[in-house]
């Protein structure tokens, strides 16, 4: 019973489920649904799809991660930054020369699930740690900036300039915006940034309760979806004024269908889907596990992967496009006071119901709003500020994360992703290559030994204690062994080494040659090399070699303060 | 004056050079030359060169090796890795093509030079650090085995066998073989045995010096050669048997020129030379250390870059192939006596004498006497047990050993390589991603915490201290948090968790905002996190941030004995 709840965690919380539950659920989904069709819409169409394919994305596969998923408050479908991944796979001349976006999508979305599967298969979960938290912001940032950039000739009714870097052109590129299509986007992002702040203060100031200032906030995509489509229809501004709008979207249930299951072109998508798939994972799980910290619930990233792998089956079976947790959604449904994913069942329940019998509605939504809904979505992901916030901290992340970001831009999304993952690797390494070597004594009537060039310490003519600060290792056994030949250069009185293992975790097969090299050195110096707190896994290690027999007369000390008994008289 | 030392090494030996020192240089020098003769031809031979291209490189680039080097002993000259990766190189379909292996060779001998004087410039010398020992082994002993596959059919004066996997081929493929070539062959192989370890334990038994059993047993090489060259020549042994022999050899001093200057296969070779470059300067370096350790000299790796990168581009202009230290003759050369690169300079000088007056004796050289001299070279380097002997130690290593082997002979020498590094830093990193942790405890009456698992140590119920036994980073937050959090499900009663950071070098900007994550999880929980014993650097950066401020009321312990003290009661 506890594994069924293991494999499908909506058992466990239904179990518990209240009528209170229910009631804040309800409320809760409505305002995530009413959020959910404007940007299932939108984000469709950024990906360069029909705008029907961002609608089915978001029944089944949220229905799908409610029953597997282990987050309460993760809304999944559409999302932004997938969307843009998606039209730079769907770019690339071998997708784009097939001419069927629509069906390389579907693909996309059944092989991003069935890489997620595989990944929880094979329990690769931890093997996304690899992607660091600057990387991750790094590329978050770039892909909103790509967004930002894709979404602005939209609010006045141009087309993505092609001028290049000459500046000339620009300038007559500019003259051909559709002015009614400009003050419907200004208006738009006018009711989008009043409804913000500013009237959640005003209402909280009014003594309203915060989730009737959510719902209300909340609105404001839809508010301007409605009044943006009624203004088209009413002043017949599709017809007389060239606003472009979204276009028919079919009625009725996506249809299930199995038809990309005869395609060619799986072998072409497959390095797009394994990029996406491990975004969508990376910033899902990240996601989630907000929102799981403010409850103290636990978010499990196995787990994680079945569900959004299934998520994602489910759209590609749905004919959606792919799937992840969305960040300002989850946010919302959250702040609306979801407690369960019954919130995202019911919101699925009523997207079904909108795609069913308001389609005929869609047709006319102006898309500049819709780019004026992106673009007021995307801002907070933008975090250009964190770059030196993280360099100011750590010189390698810093880099790591603005080369992630320049790569985006310059080099494309997934170059930039893999330019990120190679520079926090060899800014690793390059740490690990030069440790922290401090010469230590000890501070007087204690145990502790510490840097002598920070502490007030004790020391021993012919007795030199070395900590070596990191694991010894093909990377850094050269730095070590340089520093211990200038070291024994300086104190040349010295007649025993000890080298102190606190912190060295591990020691691997280059650095146990090389230690036996300066052991070897030291013996025929007339000196001896000594060990001291080694850890349990470091010893038993090196007590698998004859490497303790070779110290001899050196020895292996249990503490410090043992070596000073021994050696220092 | 120092700093002109340390860029010219011959003259910190030279000023103290005494006529002692010179005898012994002398010996060592006509014996390391008459090694050298069959080396330079064999190797050049082994590449698919000339014969000339590997007398040329054993001439001008020792002389400069002499000049810039730091090692008193290493022979600088052809050598087999290089030879078998310049077959290699020049085997490639864009190279073979242009149809001038010489011009192409002379090319990367220039390549090679730069490269080497670049990463001089650029202080690279430690980067090589990344190729670890078992890589290094794993390729020397794939690259070994590469070679003895393309010396045993000369010895049977066989072509190289193209019948793949058909067995049946075989047998018609060996009863091509020369009677009187495999004859030459068996004798020459039985000579250089018995000259080997037989011969010096008799001749130690009668009582000479050391020096004079290295000497006659290091004649070896040229014994069989010149016996050899007598026996094709007295007999008619290539008109009338079709013994292989070396061929006509150009008589007289290598022509200096520039022509390699004006060609265009610069871009194609560039890779292949900086794969030389990197194996000639790290199997270099690996072989000065050898016997500069044995002597307590010291080799300083950067100086090795300039003097290994004047000595290529020597070889480039006098129209040599590419060298390097080799391991064989620097032990010869070491063993003989050689003081000082004296001996080479020595040896250089003879190599001219023999390329002026002794070349038309090299044309009836038999190449399965060269093959034979190869084959007995190079046995010493493959160390296939080797690869048990690591595994046994660590997995890692070991299986990074193994597939360096294969991947050279599978995919290609380079290709082997690449690999190499790239499982031995995923080896590294997977170590990183799941670190040791403990829960600790005090050992009675000390101030030594360890393991509660190994030892019997006094604990606190409301008190859990933590080791973590690893720099805290990205790839391992993950795992430390869900560390963490099993290991307080287990100890509900816990209000203060203590993190030992006496193995913890880093935090990086991740692990950073996970820290605070999970700080800000236990507050809510009512708990304190608190830290003990950071070193100096991590505190440097922690002071940076408000970290310490956010883990209020935890607190930073110098000791933590400290902690105990202020969290037991």
């Amino acid at each position: 019973m506890s594994r069924l709840t293991h494999y499908l965690p909506i058992i466990g919380w239904l179990k518990t489920y209240s009528r209170q539950d229910f009631s804040e659920d309800l409320f809760a989904g409505v305002i995530t649904a009413i959020l959910l069709v404007p940007q299932g819409i939108a984000y469709a169409i950024l990906a360069g799809l029909p705008p029907e394919l961002g609608l089915y994305a978001s029944i089944l596969p949220p229905i799908l991660y409610a029953l597997f998923g282990t987050s309460r408050a993760l809304s999944v479908g559409p999302v932004s930054i997938a969307a843009i991944m998606i039209a730079s796979a769907l770019s690339a001349p071998e997708i784009s020369a097939l001419g069927n976006p629509v069906q390389s999508t579907v693909i996309l979305s059944a092989e991003i699930g069935l890489i997620m599967l595989l990944m929880a298969l094979l329990k690769m979960g931890g093997l996304v740690s690899f992607i660091s938290h600057p990387v991750l912001t790094g590329f978050t940032s770039g892909a909103s900036l790509l967004i930002i950039a894709s979404q602005l000739p939209q609010l006045a009714g141009l087309k993505t300039p092609t001028c290049g870097l000459n500046v000339a052109c620009y300038g007559t590129y500019i003259q051909g915006f559709n002015a009614a299509t400009l003050g419907i986007a200004l208006a738009a992002l006018g009711v989008l940034i009043v409804f913000g702040k500013p009237l959640i203060t005003l209402l909280k100031k009014l003594g309203l309760s915060v989730s009737i200032v959510t719902a209300i906030s909340k609105c404001a995509p839809l508010l301007t979806v409605v009044v943006g489509t009624l203004a088209v229809s009413y002043f017949s501004l599709q017809s007389q004024q060239h606003v472009a709008v979204v276009g028919q979207v079919p009625s009725g249930f996506p249809r299930l269908n199995l038809d990309f299951m005869r395609s060619q072109q799986w072998r072409l998508l497959l390095p797009s889907a394994a990029f996406i798939a491990l975004i969508a994972y990376v910033e899902s799980v990240a996601i989630a596990k907000v929102t799981a910290n403010l409850r103290g619930e636990k978010i499990t990233p196995n787990q994680e992967l079945i569900a959004l792998g299934a998520a994602n089956l489910a759209a590609a079976l749905s004919g959606g496009m792919p799937v992840a947790g969305g960040f300002s959604r989850t946010m919302v449904n959250f702040a609306a006071g979801a407690k369960t994913q019954m919130a995202m069942l019911i919101a699925a329940g009523l997207l079904s119901v909108a795609v069913i019998f308001f389609t005929p509605w869609f047709a006319n939504i102006p898309k500049a709003v819709l780019a004026a809904i992106i673009l007021m979505a995307i801002l907070p992901l933008l975090r250009l500020k964190n770059i030196l916030h993280t360099w100011r901290y750590d010189r390698g992340d810093g880099l790591a994360e603005l080369m992630t970001l320049l790569g985006v831009l310059v080099f494309g999304i997934e170059e930039g992703i893999v330019l990120g993952i190679i520079l926090t690797i060899a800014s690793h390494l390059r740490k690990t290559g030069q440790p922290h070597i401090a010469v230590v004594g000890r501070i007087p009537d204690t145990e502790q030994f510490r840097n002598i060039k920070r502490h007030h310490v004790e020391t021993w003519p012919h007795l030199l204690f070395i900590r070596i600060d990191e694991s010894i290792m093909f990377s850094n056994i050269d730095y070590i062994e340089n520093y211990l030949t200038t070291e024994l250069a300086q104190q040349p009185e010295t007649k025993h080494v000890v080298l102190i293992f606190t912190s060295v975790s591990d020691i691997d097969a280059s650095a146990l040659e090389a230690l036996e090299h300066i052991n070897h050195a030291l013996q025929k110096a007339g000196k001896t090399l000594n060990i001291a707190e080694a850890k349990g896994p470091v010893m038993d290690k090196l007590k698998k070699t004859d490497f303790i027999e070779q110290l001899k007369p050196g020895k292996v000390f249990f503490r410090n303060v043992d070596a000073i008994k021994a050696l220092a008289e």
